[in-house]
């Protein structure tokens, strides 16, 4: 620091106010700090500077796992968020850990970061407690807790306006795969089902749900089971868009047309959906990102405005739904 | 440095110079100096003895982009690896920053981590210099760079084999679709490229290739070009998955049955490929990124042994490639 304020011709305290992104420098004194600092290749160390102002200048981000691609995107819109406001993002992946103890304890947050983001946690009551405990802001992305920073979709109005759109294309037999509920997003998987089984209740229908494994497999014996049904349903909403693919691929080995016998639709927006031209439901994960991580940035410069965010859910309408065979629906 | 210099049968200076890539050395020498440093497992670190006065716990990683599938698994195996050493991940996407700026200097790594690895950056000589300069050890993934810690595959062996199924198969008229070489990847792109023309002309053929726009997008137009050639192809190799994913879109909407009138490959063996039942090139990412972390965990223990290693690949025969119709190949 003594090298950078010689070359620029200031005092130490000066270059550290600088550095710090303190206030009280004028422009063009800040500029040429800056440059000095680049040409002498000074980069401020975290942990020197924290010892000044109590920041780490990091937050933590924790998913169940890092492989799908929901968390991929997320991830790109808080990473960008943090970037922004000169923020290093810590990312844990507890998958494993959750099981095995208490992961909010066995992660080492405390003093290692200003805030926690957790993402698709769907934390218990208990869970919340103990990162309180850590003693930093935390936000929840995907799950949406009463006086608790959240940023989430509405579960519910998106599986019933998924629904309804199967409805008005003239569908009765309709049928919905679910996943069985695991330790993550247990919440968004119950709010889907409860929102798919009202508009089917609003419309005098029947509800039938098959419930199998997350992801391709539970899709594909899923609607293999639904195939051998009495009455096989004239169009399948499933859970998510992967459980989508995964029935997709039982249709296409079965001979079964896609939307001409049965009529498909997901949930998610996956990037292979659209490449499909499956009807789904997007959720927008980096807007959700980005949104979480704006918040977060708020939280800690004590500019935060509304804590919980609701995020838009938006049909995307594409060739994998049509009214069924035969019959005559609302635009047929 | 000392000991390099001793194997390789040079003076010390000579040394220093390859390794820095300074110029004024015959390739001769430059060669043996870097056989030396690989043998003895040398990392190229030039800061790293005057600088590390302390551990931060800390790993960073920097990936092109977060959203793509590719990186949220080879991420996932390098954060399980970084856990099995208690080291905490610091993940940098610098996409937007690297046309801007050197994003070396950027990126607050100097005394914030212990060691960089750098996933699919694709990095140039200077970049390899101005990483040194931060003064940790780095590891390079989806690149090989002789003298340096890189964990990679080989895509021109991926390419070829992939090729000489379809070879196999009987196909003659085989065609490969490009992604037109951005910032990224650029390398991995190149040789997969020459390995699938190796392949061709090795067996006395003309390689037709396209190249386009990345993903989607572009497998779908390039997937439209070949469709309109004077002679199109009964088999078509793509770059990636998501190239193949896009091609197959546009043979679905013409209305061209894969694999009864054309054979479709992709390379990465991505997760839609097995629903799609695309016939594909595994390259293992979950294993690259766990094989990467914990690389770094023995570099940083002082006991690495072979600091390149090369990732197998692994050819997937699926559904979507066949004999070309009416003609016999060697397994038909």
């Amino acid at each position: 620091m003594r090298d950078v304020a010689r070359r620029a011709g200031v005092s130490l305290s000066t270059v550290s106010r600088v550095l710090r992104g303190a206030p009280g420098v004028a422009p063009e004194v800040r500029q040429r700090v800056q440059r000095a600092a680049d040409e002498l290749a000074y980069v401020v160390s975290r942990n020197a500077s924290g010892l000044v102002t109590g920041r780490t200048g990091r937050v933590a981000v924790v998913v169940p796992f890092l492989q799908p691609w929901f968390f991929g995107v997320v991830l790109a819109g808080i990473s960008d968020a943090l970037r922004e406001a000169d923020l290093d993002m810590l990312v844990y992946q507890v998958g494993e850990t959750r099981a095995r103890q208490g992961w909010t304890r066995a992660l080492p947050l405390r003093r290692n970061t200003d805030a926690v983001v957790t993402v698709s946690m769907d934390l218990s009551e208990e869970e919340c407690h103990r990162l309180d405990d850590v003693g930093v802001p935390v936000v929840l992305v995907g799950q949406r807790v009463p006086g608790r920073a959240s940023v989430y979709i509405d579960d519910r109005a998106g599986a019933a306006g998924a629904t309804r759109h199967l409805l008005n294309l003239g569908h009765t037999r309709v049928a919905y795969i679910a996943s069985l509920s695991g330790t993550w997003s247990s919440t968004s998987s119950r709010h889907r089902l409860e929102g798919h089984e009202a508009a089917m209740v609003e419309a005098g229908l029947a509800p039938r749900s098959v419930a199998k494994a997350t992801g391709h497999t539970g899709g594909e014996l899923a609607m293999g089971e639904l195939l051998s049904d009495h009455d096989p349903p004239t169009a399948v909403l499933a859970e998510f868009d992967d459980i989508a693919l995964g029935a997709y691929r039982t249709l296409r080995r079965s001979g079964v047309r896609v939307p001409d016998s049965i009529s498909l639709m997901g949930f998610d927006n996956h990037d292979t959906a659209a490449v499909m031209d499956l009807t789904t439901v997007d959720q927008a994960p980096y807007d959700t990102g980005l949104t979480a991580g704006r918040l977060t940035v708020d939280i800690l410069g004590g500019t935060a405005g509304r804590l919980q965010v609701e995020m838009p859910t938006q049909l995307i309408l594409r060739q994998s739904t049509a009214a069924p065979r035969g019959t005559r629906g609302l635009f047929s």
